[in-house]
């Protein structure tokens, strides 16, 4: 494993889009290959990829597959059919999962340069769509992984005058590598944190109930060799009092337009125990994962899961036959609970509507 | 399953130590048989039963499994090697797992028993050590099943004109009928409280790294028709925001005189984003798990266990290979965040070193 040089979690390879199974991990590493735009949504549906920006990258990719195949039904139609199919498709991609709003991101974009195209109204224009959707494609996915260097350096300069060097800190879920085009959010602060000796170890949360925590950030990390201790959700409490932790730093999934936060369950929990504690929160997202059209985070749909994902585990049985679950797998930490938002745009401390608009318009 | 009267964790049958091994529930009902003190101590140390008051019935039986065994081994010995054995099985006894207080309270009343037997110093005395044992723990186990039904009282005197009703209610862990002599602390209240209609669900968290919400505390609630709903731990803030919980309730391992609770990890974390939401805090214990000698709950040992709690789960493998963990399976909430302290001798609302004192000594 140890051979290879780098995690690639979303890849565009001969014409097909191809991504690492992220629901073998850290077992197998298998890659899925999509030819077409069903495979892609179901591919972000039962989660071989995830994390918003790697969707919103995957997505990206996945019109690039819809284009080609409608290009090749609609050979002899005019225009206008085309046009309609693939809003179709690009609707059905934007609804494969709620939350994130990195894939609604990365669809919107695809649809601009539709409706830009559909304006020539010739065949010769339309067989270029593919190739005009791949630069999209391929933008998206290289401007992510700037951002994420970009956003490292931001927090880093801020983290390094924020307490005595060095600091632990506490991450959830996994905003690294496999969740972006590569480098991370939350993981690209602590890869680069730990070279610059301003942490001395990340606890990731192993995050119920998917164990993104233990099967991807702990994998990516101790694959990078940065210092990475795995602790139960649930003891993240006992850690801020027992362990010197000075900063949780989490990605996210959506930000509303005053700040509020929706990222993975339980982040809401650890921002509350962050408080307790007197140990801040960052978080760390591209611009992308931004939505200015939402006031507040109440008004952000949370995604909620299949029971199976709490009463199941490698087909062994969790819980006895038929009981009742709740599984929100998104919560909404609100602004007031969150020290810095970092983005590519620059950092916003305290966040509030004013400041948000300030830097991110 | 559902043709079964009761669910009994521990009893004593055919002059056996007979164990309900919870660590295969809810998937099998298997019951392991001890019949030496070495396979107690080995039944605690692997939580073939665990919560704090069924361990302490548990080692009130170990005790006569030592005693008839040791009397055996010295027939024609004199009593003073009897006494020296004893105090050594019970001291290793005491040491199977370090948080309860419950182990050591019960090892300590057969030892004063075993004091007071040495006064005899005759052969005839000895011999009714064994019995005498067994009196004790059919006592201390008796006493535990009435002080779950009297605690059960008291708690829903308090809880039924502490907000509108029906409300829901949150708990951590298992308190229930498998982790004392019955019915239960924490699920003994719940268990009054629907059928006295102050609450309409129980929100189990299904407690890692062992599951003992979803494989305990669903299975006996539902056993008994009382509504309970799993969610994995670290939603509790997220229930706490979105639904009807007007009360956190759970269990206690070690009680300090000051009122900070020892309970199973994660109890703290939801103790503060209880804090967070107005929510109330209710601890339900017997006196046998109030620990008088120690002052506070920073004094009271945490036991770490295994790593491969976190890392694997029925033989499949959870996180990387070598990865570093941490895995305190109990942690601290201090008195200030707990509302209700309620025991057999009454209840104690915003505990203090004064009001414990006075209503537990």
């Amino acid at each position: 494993m140890n051979n290879r040089r780098h995690v690639h979690a979303v890849e565009w390879h001969s014409d097909k889009l191809v991504l690492l199974d992220q629901r073998k991990l850290p077992n197998e590493e298998v890659y899925v290959i999509c030819q077409t735009l069903d495979e892609a949504i179901e591919s972000i549906k039962n989660m071989t990829v995830r994390g918003a920006p790697a969707i919103g990258i995957a997505a990206a990719y996945a019109c690039v597959l819809s284009a080609r195949q409608r290009l090749k039904e609609t050979k002899n139609n005019n225009h206008s059919v085309l046009n309609m199919l693939l809003i179709e498709d690009f609707k059905a991609l934007k609804a494969a999962r709620p939350t994130a709003v990195n894939l609604a991101w990365a669809v919107d974009k695809a649809l601009k340069i539709l409706a830009e195209n559909t304006s020539y109204k010739t065949s010769v224009k339309a067989l270029e769509l593919p190739f005009e959707l791949l630069e999209l494609a391929k933008q998206i996915h290289e401007e992510d992984l700037a951002n994420n260097h970009l956003m490292a350096e931001l927090a880093c300069a801020h983290l390094r005058h924020s307490a005595q060097l060095p600091f632990s800190i506490i991450t959830h879920c996994n905003a690294g590598s496999l969740a972006t085009g590569g480098y991370g959010t939350a993981l690209g602060v602590a890869r680069l944190a730990w070279q610059q000796n301003i942490i001395d170890k990340v606890y990731a949360d192993e995050t119920r109930p998917w164990f993104q925590g233990s099967r991807l950030t702990a994998w990516e990390l101790q694959y990078d060799n940065v210092p990475v201790c795995l602790n139960i959700d649930s003891a993240a409490a006992w850690l801020m009092s027992n362990k010197n932790i000075k900063w949780v730093i989490v990605g996210a999934d959506r930000i509303a337009a005053n700040g509020d936060v929706a990222n993975k369950i339980g982040t809401f929990q650890l921002a509350i125990a962050a408080q307790f504690h007197n140990v801040k929160v960052m978080v760390v997202a591209p611009s992308s994962t931004v939505d200015l059209s939402i006031a507040s985070g109440d008004m952000i749909e949370i995604e909620m899961r299949d029971s199976t994902e709490l009463t199941e585990f490698n087909k062994h049985e969790l819980a006895p036959a038929g009981i009742e679950t709740i599984n929100p797998v998104f919560d909404v930490t609100p602004a007031r609970l969150i020290d810095v938002i970092v983005s590519e745009k620059g950092i916003i401390e305290r966040p509030s509507r004013e400041k948000m608009l300030w830097v991110l318009s």
